[in-house]
């Protein structure tokens, strides 16, 4: 059973070793595979609207989601996520739950949409997922992303109409 | 004929008022219609990497773009500009000359590619102009641009790959 709450400090030493590893393997996110504890920390919890945690009954943490504006003012009404599992939980549903969980969020914060900027083209699990959860690949971007073992990679934008 | 070179701190006068202008119609940019100055000096100066202005021969300023990298580390690599012509210099070729000036900077810079996030649908000059400049509708966002007069509007994703 997977539980969401909002982000607390003490999460940080516990969501802080999945987010570097995820970044540092260099194959779904743009942030720099060497990104400082403070830059990374930066990312995900001071510059967002709101940070997530994805745990168990017992309190072990899974995963973790952000949400914020993807642009200012007049663009303001779309909403941006990110979302990181934690490797031993891969597989269980938990991007799925964050995933659906963060429109609820969206929706209560009055946001419209949620776009991706920049899904891997060959993260393929994540694009299928996307879709399941009614994401619409609405543009490529050609080599707009350098994946640290294929090199320059295309990247989807993806963009969902929520409900009102 | 028209001159373009970086930003001075002494053009600030110059071209807040136009700035402000354009962010206040709010029928291109994103940047919240009643942005302060102090947002406005944020958004275009202190946050690219880099500002320009163009000017005439006898140094009135006609128009200003910046650049900047659109992503962090492994999208680092595709820029982003935004560009803005003065009300009374509309219609001489500024943002064509501009938008060929930055080309050229953002190779110079090393960037490989360069992308407009959030072209406002409805903006058919700036469209037509970019596609005459080499630039490619590579998505479009339902939707995503809260149109001043229009109300919710469709903006496009505009890329183009740099010579090497």
């Amino acid at each position: 059973m997977i539980s969401i709450r909002r982000y607390q400090d003490a999460d940080w030493p516990l969501i802080h070793p999945f987010l570097h590893a995820t970044f540092a393997a260099g194959d779904t996110y743009a942030y720099a595979p060497h990104s400082s504890e403070a830059q990374i920390r930066h990312a995900w919890i001071e510059s967002p609207a709101a940070t997530y945690v994805a745990c168990t009954s017992d309190g072990r943490v899974l995963g973790t989601y952000y949400i914020k504006a993807n642009q200012p003012g007049l663009g303001a009404h779309v909403c941006n996520c990110g979302y990181v599992v934690a490797q031993e939980a891969q597989g269980q549903g938990v991007a799925s739950a964050m995933c659906e969980h963060s429109q609820r969020e969206a929706v209560a914060m009055g946001f419209l949409a949620m776009q991706f900027n920049l899904v891997v083209a060959t993260n393929e699990r994540a694009v299928r997922l996307w879709k399941r959860l009614g994401f619409a690949v609405v543009g490529t971007l050609p080599g707009a992303y350098r994946h640290q073992k294929l090199g320059l990679t295309d990247a989807l934008v993806m963009y969902k109409a929520l409900p009102a």
